[in-house]
C-alpha cells in the first residue's frame, strides 16, 4: 500500500464528483461532526441544513472543516480535507445564488430535504425554512491510497 | 422519509458493527476531521494512528467527536455521533490494553497499518511506532432515517 498526496486540482475533481461529506465545526474547542450534502463550486461549497447545533455553533465560530472521500475498496481510496469559513446566505443579495444552489442540491439528491422534513415534523411548523450557507475554501489537502500492483 | 432518534443501546450496537468513522478534533476553535478505524468497547473506542496533526491537536485539546454510520441506501440510514475525551495509551500500564486493541483492530482491517506504512516511507524510519489512544465516551446520539413504507 502506498499513500500519496494528491494535487489541489485532483482534490477539486473529487469534490465535484461526490456530494456527501462530513462537516466539522467547533465551539469552545469542543468539535462536532455530522454528515452533510454539498455542492462544490470553485472556491466554495454550498450546503442546505436546518437550524440545529451545527448552525448555532458556526454562527458563533465560522471556522469549519469538511472531509469527503471516494472509496473503491480498502486498497484504493481517496480522502480530501477542506478548511474553510462558514458564511450564512440569508441576505436578500444572495437570493440568486440560493436559487442556483438549491437547483444543484436538488439534482444531487433529496437528502438535504430529509432533515428538513424531520425538523418540520418535530416542530409542527410547515413554514420552517432551510438554512443555506456557503463554505469559502481556505485550503485543501488530499491523500490517495493504492495497493501495490494496482 | 421519517427521521427518529435511536436509543443509546442502538447507538452502541452500530458502533459494534462498524469499524470506520470520522474523528473530529479542534485547536484554537479550528476543527479538523479525518477518517479513522476504531474498535468499540463499552464506554470507549480504541484507535491506532501515526503521529500527525490530529494527534498533536488532541494532545493539546482532548475534546473529540466521532461520527459513524450505516447507509443501506439513501432512504435507509443510521448515523451516530459520539462526544468524548482523548486519552493516549502510551504508559507502561496500558500495555495489555494496547495488545488487546491491536488484535481487535488487526481483525477489523489493515487500514490502521496503512498510514503507518506511508509515514514510515516518508520518514525513512522503520522503527516508527503507531500512536494508540482511547476515546472515553461522554455522550452519544443517533438518528435513523427510513423512507415511509419500508
Amino acid at each position: 500500500m502506498r499513500i500519496v498526496e494528491i494535487s489541489a486540482s485532483e482534490c477539486k475533481e473529487l469534490l465535484g464528483r461526490v456530494s456527501v461529506g462530513r462537516l466539522a465545526c467547533a465551539l469552545e474547542n469542543q468539535p462536532y461532526v455530522v454528515p452533510v450534502c454539498f455542492s462544490y463550486e470553485p472556491e466554495c461549497l454550498y450546503v442546505f441544513s436546518t437550524l440545529g447545533q451545527k448552525i448555532k455553533w458556526m454562527r458563533q465560530n465560522p471556522k469549519v472543516c469538511l472531509q469527503a472521500e471516494e472509496i473503491r475498496d480498502r486498497s484504493n481510496w481517496t480522502s480530501v480535507v477542506v478548511n474553510g469559513t462558514y458564511l450564512e446566505l440569508s441576505e436578500p443579495q444572495y437570493t440568486v445564488e440560493k436559487q442556483q444552489a438549491r437547483k444543484r442540491l436538488v439534482k444531487i439528491s433529496d437528502w438535504w430535504q430529509t432533515p428538513l422534513a424531520a425538523r418540520r415534523e418535530q416542530m409542527s411548523d410547515l413554514a420552517i425554512e432551510p438554512v443555506f450557507f456557503r463554505i469559502d475554501i481556505a485550503s485543501m489537502t488530499g491523500l490517495h491510497g493504492l495497493a501495490e500492483g494496482q
